[in-house]
């Protein structure tokens, strides 16, 4: 009983406060993190010229469906497999495995295929010639590794044939109020990936986080020249809610993207992500969620 | 109805074998294995010299419980805590839990601290002068880096400050049969690991494999020169039991350590795994383990 008050209290944040309030309470946060930071709010913390919206926003939003969904416009019906990493991330997947989902990707036409580093030479074999990117994950799924080697991984993985560098923030030193060295894990990873024309998608891992740490999460991201935020690893204790995606729209603004992962399993789901803020999608399920657009497009225009 | 029965099947195995068969499967096992690496049963694969038994031995067997519980003898009470690597590798422990770890570690003898790789640093600090090692994390919990990462990461962690290096074998290259992957992926990391003085655990996440795969998973992290097998992540979806442990201290004879973790949560957990072979318990319920065999130990005793 005690701890689910506790719990309950926890989770009294953003969503008790109104329109004014949340954006008085951001503006609050977003000045705090910013003086914490080394250098304070107007020191280097900018994004890096790696990470010029003008040079990266026609890479992240290649197709005017992602234009449209950064700004939280639906894209048509049956568009929606182009905002979709099709993810297959468990160990234990075999080669076999991988093969399908490939092969999946590109009957489809998904974003990307999302894979474990380990599967991303096979991916680059497999996808050759296809629009298909390739997106992997770093310091995944705890993102409690040193920086360094984060950004060896990304670099490795970037070699290998991936585009896209999905990475996991340091938890615990957002838990242990460490910004500034939070802001440099990730602006480490973001300068490997932009020397090599691949995007950033930077995880909060949101279900481990408070609404407080979720906007300083996605502040962090912003000013160390994150392509994207994404909201789960689909690990930890909680995926993807819509509450969540439009809070961290509503603090990356529309110049960057927002992923939505973990436990989008439907065609709604997708959707009520879109709908929230989300201009990406991740999800195993994507094969179905697409099926059920197509379907559904079928029984209604014809 | 229909998966149940498929994974009962699926679980037939050594279990449903007398002594005599489970030998005969464990040599066939054995046999398949080593004719499937490069070089056959009589090529390369004999530990490196790095992992000479004479020089790792006196390093994982520091005392005499470790010899004993590697031969599965239980130690006396109250020993049990040398025999433990206190452990906490969720992703948000802010700095205060890694130093009460630490604290916790020294004052009840643990024979490590098991952190994740970004708290090494921290762990090498808190923990100078003290006999308590710094164990860490590789490629975890998944497996599923190549292994250029793995031996990066710790070799990084290493430097740092760890001794002992727990990595993850690569899960899907073990379904997909790809044997001399697998033991090149634990060589590299072990050769790393023994050229600075450190030891190699490896994780099969048991969970995940059938008994056949355990045993030739336990066969290749023994020709690949590894230390110990360990049992799970602790984030996979089973953690120990002892007859995995069992199996495993069958597979890799009296020579190598095997780590039980994963679920393990009171004192009559850890004896039952040391009964069934285990030579070190991975556990973050250490303090109540230990507390609850002195507690024992003064009823009885007094």
């Amino acid at each position: 009983m005690g701890a689910a008050v506790e719990a309950q209290r926890e989770q009294i944040g953003l969503k008790d406060l109104d329109e004014a309030g949340v954006e008085r309470l951001i503006e609050s946060i977003t000045q705090q993190v910013m003086l914490r930071l080394d250098g304070g709010a107007n020191g280097n913390h900018g994004r890096s010229p790696g990470s010029d919206p003008d040079r990266v926003h026609p890479m992240i939003a290649a197709g005017a469906d992602r234009v449209a969904s950064t700004l939280g416009i639906a894209p048509p019906e049956g568009r929606l497999a182009g905002l979709i990493d099709h993810t297959l991330l468990k160990p234990e997947a075999s080669h076999d495995e991988i093969a399908q989902l490939c092969s999946e990707a590109r009957k489809y036409g998904f974003a990307s295929v999302c894979v474990n580093p380990s599967n991303v030479r096979l991916c680059a074999q497999l996808l050759k010639g296809s629009d298909v990117a390739i997106c992997t994950v770093v310091g995944f799924p705890l993102g409690a590794t040193p920086t360094d080697v984060k950004v060896f991984e990304a670099q490795q993985a970037i070699r290998e044939g991936a585009t896209e560098i999905d990475m996991v923030i340091n938890v615990g030193a957002v838990k242990s109020r460490e910004y500034e060295l939070v802001r440099q894990d990730i602006a480490s990873v973001a300068t490997a990936c932009h020397a090599a024309n691949s995007i950033l998608k930077v995880i909060l891992e949101a279900a481990l986080l408070t609404d407080e740490e979720k906007v300083i999460a996605c502040q962090l991201a912003k000013v160390a020249g994150a392509d994207f935020v994404k909201t789960s690893t689909g690990f930890g204790p909680g995926g993807a809610t819509a509450e969540d995606v439009a809070l961290m729209r509503r603090v990356v603004g529309p110049d960057i993207g927002v992923k939505a992962a973990g436990g989008i399993r439907t065609t709604e789901d997708a959707r009520r992500m879109i709908a929230a803020g989300a201009s990406r999608i991740g999800a195993s399920a994507s094969v179905k969620i697409v099926g059920g657009a197509e379907a559904k497009e079928r029984s209604y225009g014809r």
